[in-house]
């Protein structure tokens, strides 16, 4: 895509040759985010043309180089919203290379060591060192293990560091590629599992997915009767809304994880912390270790997104259509009709 | 003091009869917070007059009813924020009685069990259930351990619920009667202690109660030389300010614990939070247990507050000081001048 507002086009990219720690992946299929949306048209205010989105990326491995030790050739390999980082600085030697400020480098849009601009899974492969390269097993469809590298993550990752395990209560705000991926892992996790949603017409969806509960937005009593009930509650909602009474369902030391970024700030008021000692945090992505344990608890537990399988040339009706929530639940790009375009 | 325009003046209380689990204190000093004045001029919007404030009471118990077993008589004791709860929901049970939603009462512009409007400490004597008042050692002096029964417990609740010990960077943004009490906390637990203050000629006080730095709010340089460094920071400003400039002071999984009630939502970016996964949370003053523990805590290592004790007569004037900042660090009423008056 070579501006916001031209369609998608087919073009020729180089990868890098293949360094001694690097893999080569042939992309199977290319998950589509919310975020490649905003980035492809620059309305995070700050995108290199042309850009290539893309960071929901599973595949098989084609090629090592000299010191790769995770890999073979025939593997198949996910990759996600990052390709390096510092590698130095204390979060990332915690492996939490997400929340890394010294290096961090975005699979696309970002720019590399070597001072590349980053082009991501809209294609046909990719040149990834192995350290951001994660092992998927056979076991997993590739179409529904590509948006874990995201989705995925970005709910394990809270979902296990706040505690979603057997005896406590989670909500989840929101109910698109995020919310039904996440649903999935906190049912798997034990938790006892809400879906607060703005339509109620896919309660039947959230059953199947292990929603214990499912409640609209709109409806006056889900904030009655949940009130004061969950350990943690994670908002999916990208945009502003009324976080007070939300906030007001979390129980005794209840936790409320953010992962949206919506235009205005959040407008909390004192008391809805005050009360019940409940804390609102922010969480973004996950790092790699926990990535990999993400898709195997996924391999394990049977979870994958349901996704809409596209070929390349509709990814602009499908960006219309994500942008409408028109999708159940994630778009994911053949990558092989890269090629054939 | 009988409306919220008038002065305070004596005046003949009733206090109930002693029942069997109940103690008569006869009260030394009574601290001023300034919660005191909110709830005296009715700027909370709900007082009862006329009202006797007071929730910083130490003293001696002159008689015990038949079947309390904590105390006898002589024994010196604390009551804070509260007098009674349900005592039967599961935050009571955990000993979290500050966070009861069912039947807390507090001690004074509450409403009891019996019906009757709670008086508070700025009197000679005050009846109380065994339950909610504390032990003092007799090592303690009376006059510095009154306002640990509202600060000090406000203060040491969070730093021991979100960990404040050696190893851990903490700031207390704000250096009145809570911040000066808690700073001595938060030095004994053993962490690094900065305090981040409006105004700069209280460093030298800041150092002797244990600050291992200290900066003002009004120079930049805090901001950027503090950047990402803090494990905790415990806010007791109770007006609205920039929270966002102080959240980028968080390192990562950094909490911030807001105790104040500004007239404004607080006003939080997205991005704040997300990175480096932080939190921001609430924090009400604390339970029995908790409150006993404090009191032990600051009786082995000598923390007290630093006191200004003034008469009866003086309470107006005090109310205005306090107000305009004007006191270190708080002032306690001496509660053997009410029967003078």
């Amino acid at each position: 895509m070579a501006s916001p507002t031209e369609r998608f086009a087919p073009t020729t990219i180089e990868r890098r040759e293949l360094g001694p720690h690097d893999v080569l992946i042939e992309i199977a299929y290319a998950g589509i985010c919310h975020t490649d949306v905003h980035h492809a048209r620059a309305e995070f205010g700050h995108t290199y043309y042309p850009i290539v989105p893309g960071h929901e990326i599973a595949g098989t491995i084609t090629a090592v180089g000299g010191d790769v030790t995770k890999f073979t050739v025939g593997d198949h390999a996910g990759v996600g919203c990052l390709v390096d980082s510092c590698r130095e600085c204390k979060v990332c030697e915690a492996g939490l290379e997400s929340y890394c400020r010294a290096g961090k480098v975005l699979t696309y849009n970002g720019v590399g060591r070597d001072g590349n601009v980053t082009l991501g899974g809209y294609s046909e492969r990719v040149v990834v060192d192995e350290r951001f390269a994660v092992r998927v097993p056979k076991s997993m469809r590739l179409e529904a293990t590509a948006p874990l590298m995201c989705a995925g993550i970005t709910m394990y990752s809270p979902l296990r560091h706040w505690g979603s395990g057997a005896g406590r209560r989670v909500a989840i705000i929101g109910f698109g590629g995020l919310g039904h991926v996440g649903l999935q892992i906190a049912h798997a996790m034990g938790a006892h599992t809400t879906v607060i949603n703005k339509t109620e017409h896919q309660a039947d969806d959230a059953r199947r997915f292990g929603a214990d509960d499912f409640r609209a937005t709109g409806d006056p009593r889900t904030y009655e009767e949940l009130a004061d009930s969950f350990d943690l509650i994670v908002s999916t909602v990208p945009a502003s809304y009324d976080l007070n009474i939300h906030l007001n369902l979390l129980a005794q030391d209840g936790v409320f994880v953010n992962l949206g970024v919506p235009e205005k700030p959040l407008s909390i008021e004192p008391y809805s912390l005050l009360t019940n000692r409940r804390s609102i945090a922010g969480s973004m992505s996950g790092g790699m270790p926990e990535t990999q344990e993400m898709v195997d608890f996924c391999a394990e537990h049977g979870i994958g997104a349901q996704v809409e399988i596209i070929d390349a040339a509709y990814i602009d009706e499908a960006f219309d259509r994500l942008v409408a929530s028109d999708v159940r639940y994630r778009f994911v790009i053949d990558a092989s009709t890269f090629a054939a375009e």
